[in-house]
């Protein structure tokens, strides 16, 4: 094994031109969103992995192209990197400033749309190689990476994609796009991500809106359908009221509560930031509220429209009403299974005239806080930062995780640059270079014992 | 009394130069919400009346003047024309035929905006006025003329005017704004308007919108608070919840069945016009179905906003949520009364985070179809159309009228050319000339029997 002197010192020293490498990749847009540089991003990406050796294959899928890259190493294990090489759009631009697509050095960090998710990410794992590679003339152990193109726009290829190459992608242990440090700069094991069931509910009870003052007593109301219909999914004690909705929930064992009762609290500043007057069901604060956070599934209501929505009053009576809700999901949940149960209960309740329209779905997925992996990742977290690595056994959002966990059944860990500041979908995107170093480190520690 | 075939004949032949008023009276943009030609209009208006020897003053309210004229005559009677000087804006003028304000004459009608609501109807009176000056030389019974220029606006000032000015309104019996006749040609004599209270519910949980991943399980949601603050207004039986809301409700009487039943058949226009499956509370046709649409109170969502309204899905939990509430209300309901039972409800069930903002209300106000007035403005009818006067005692809409009808105590009575192809409000609004002849002929009829 390199020591970690030599390797922290080639970091140390080559940092610029790793930089320099990431500002070619931010300097190419690539928003899936707007179908915007896509193909030459790929390229761009697949040249990089050429540059260190990897067998490299641009795979199509059905929107944006896969960038599929494997070098074998002295060890029989493998490790794959999971990143994407979209990044969110840039607007609204007159809030930057500096350019998005022209990457600036301010401060110590580097500005530009998509630096920080996820192009960071890709360069500074390809860096931790270099240096592996400088020391050593080869890698520990055979090294995957899978770069998609479509993260920002739901991974809606990726499914077929990754159950389609279950054989390619075959490996030991995955790391993550994402991950970073907290406001104390503590690094962060985020584990396990909430599925999400989104789906847009609408009625439509005639062909034009109706003048108030004739339809209000006799004719159907689109807005009122949606209300009932939406007031039948949830009542103000927070159950959700479908009826099976509950029945694979799994609650969160002695030790996630044990991981979540040691994470800072977070009450004051969410009471702060967002100016709340309370938490729902009398929580107040502590590992409750935290738990019930990221352990509990969600009926959350995004967008309501109907009617008349300018200023002061319009007598009208929509024609059409719509709901934009989206459930979250934990294990054992399943996207299907709750979309299922929607529809019988909508029908049962009375609302067949109440149509849904699926727009996005992922399954919920975890990584047991025990398992090898993620310890090895949390103690190579060790001499590199200044505190130690916390486990947070499951977080609020989701994405495709679960693909990677349930169909290539791999232990998949977070780590990264991320930092509270670094304004990930926003104006003045950035990445401090002191984590990107870090990240560097850490990275290359890791391949090094997962040897 | 001169006989009326000399005041038809008089008519007849000056018909092209009452045109030619209404044409210049038209060629005035008068836009009440656009603050539009106003004054200039008020004393276009004011000059036509002087030009027949009234009385007149231009008399300031808060926002448009009131043109008022009286001028005596023979009798001790006095008859009160209601009318608005007022109209609705132009847009959208893409879809005009010719321009709003350039009226024009095509196949027997004239086009313009404003040119049926309302400003026809005041040349139509003056013009049957002209007949009976030009064949007698002095009115037969004291007329008196109430020009407002914020109909189009909700007659924001028209309440304090009208108490102020109860003397100088004094009359015995009142013509109102609008009439016509419906689509077998048949005049249509409307008495009553429901009353209405118009608010926005508005509800704030945070200072921004919340990622739906983080906020979903333990921050209050202004969406979902909305729905649930108006499911607690009213249920899928279409009562309204609200305590109190229907102890003043007159059902209507044995008279006003007689009359909605004489009535034609609706059911079957509304359900193929709108695209209607059905009606609400098993409704599917005859007198039941017209009685529910105007002798009911309402409680119609007309507006829902909150959240992430485009396309596709936004995983957001929205901060803040409206609703557009109408109820429309039948006597002896009162908009003050509604208003406060809405907040008491609301407080009740635990919403006193829901905001009430009222945004207009009305009285509602019927005259009797018994009326002496009534009768007789039906009964002169007879002799203008080919079809008699039919009498709808309670009509869905809702306006001023219950100050004349309460604080003037007058009998209030519709009559006019309006026809179903008149589009007020709409692009290529216009009257029908033949319909124009036939309300001179009507009113100079009820001047004379008034009289």
């Amino acid at each position: 094994m390199v020591g970690r002197t030599a390797i922290d010192a080639y970091l140390q020293d080559h940092l610029d031109e790793s930089i320099a490498e990431l500002s070619r990749l931010v300097a190419q847009p690539s928003v899936s969103a707007q179908n915007l540089g896509l193909p030459e991003c790929a390229a761009l990406v697949a040249q990089m992995l050429q540059n260190r050796g990897f067998q490299t294959e641009i795979i199509p899928t059905g929107g944006a192209p896969v960038v599929f890259g494997e070098r074998k190493g002295r060890s029989d294990k493998t490790l794959l990197f999971y990143n994407h090489y979209d990044v969110q759009p840039a607007e609204p631009l007159e809030l930057w400033d500096s350019q998005p697509f022209v990457p600036t050095l301010r401060d110590g960090k580097l500005y530009g749309r998509g630096v920080s998710d996820d192009k960071a990410h890709i360069t500074s794992r390809l860096f931790a190689i270099d240096a592996l590679l400088a020391e050593a003339g080869e890698l520990p152990c055979n090294i995957k990476f899978v770069i998609e193109g479509e993260e920002e726009a739901s991974s809606v290829h990726l499914k077929d994609f990754v159950h389609e190459n279950v054989e390619k992608l075959a490996a030991d242990a995955c790391v993550w796009e994402f991950g970073g440090v907290d406001h104390r700069d503590a690094p962060m094991q985020y584990l396990g991500l909430r599925g999400i069931c989104y789906v847009e509910l609408s009625v439509e009870t005639a062909n034009q809106d109706v003048h108030s003052g004739t339809g209000g007593s006799i004719f159907p109301n689109a807005a009122w359908r949606l209300v009932w219909a939406l007031n039948s999914l949830k009542g103000p004690d927070e159950r959700v009221r479908i009826p099976g909705f509950y029945d694979t929930v799994k609650p969160p064992n002695a030790r996630d509560r044990e991981l979540m009762d040691a994470l800072p609290e977070t009450a004051d500043e969410y009471r702060e930031r967002y100016g709340l007057k309370e938490f729902l069901k009398g929580l107040t604060g502590g590992v409750e509220l935290r738990l019930a956070e990221v352990f509990e599934p969600t009926c959350t209501i995004c967008g309501l429209t109907a009617g008349y929505q300018g200023r002061g009053s319009k007598t009208v009576q929509p024609a059409r009403a719509s709901a934009k809700v989206d459930f979250r999901l934990v294990p054992d949940q399943s996207p299907e299974e709750v979309l299922e149960l929607l529809r019988l209960h909508l029908d049962a309740q009375g609302f067949q005239d109440v149509k849904i329209d699926l727009l996005g779905s992922e399954s919920p997925a975890r990584t047991n806080p025990e398992d090898p992996f993620v310890r090895l990742v949390v103690q190579e977290a060790a001499d590199v930062y200044d505190m130690p690595m916390e486990i947070v056994p499951m977080t609020g959002g989701s994405g495709p995780n679960h693909l990677f966990i349930e169909a290539l059944h791999l232990p998949v860990v977070t780590a990264g640059m991320g930092y509270p500041g670094t304004l990930a979908h926003a104006p003045n995107e950035n990445i401090r270079l002191d984590l990107y170093l870090k990240h560097a480190m850490h990275m290359a520690r890791v391949i090094q014992t997962f040897a």
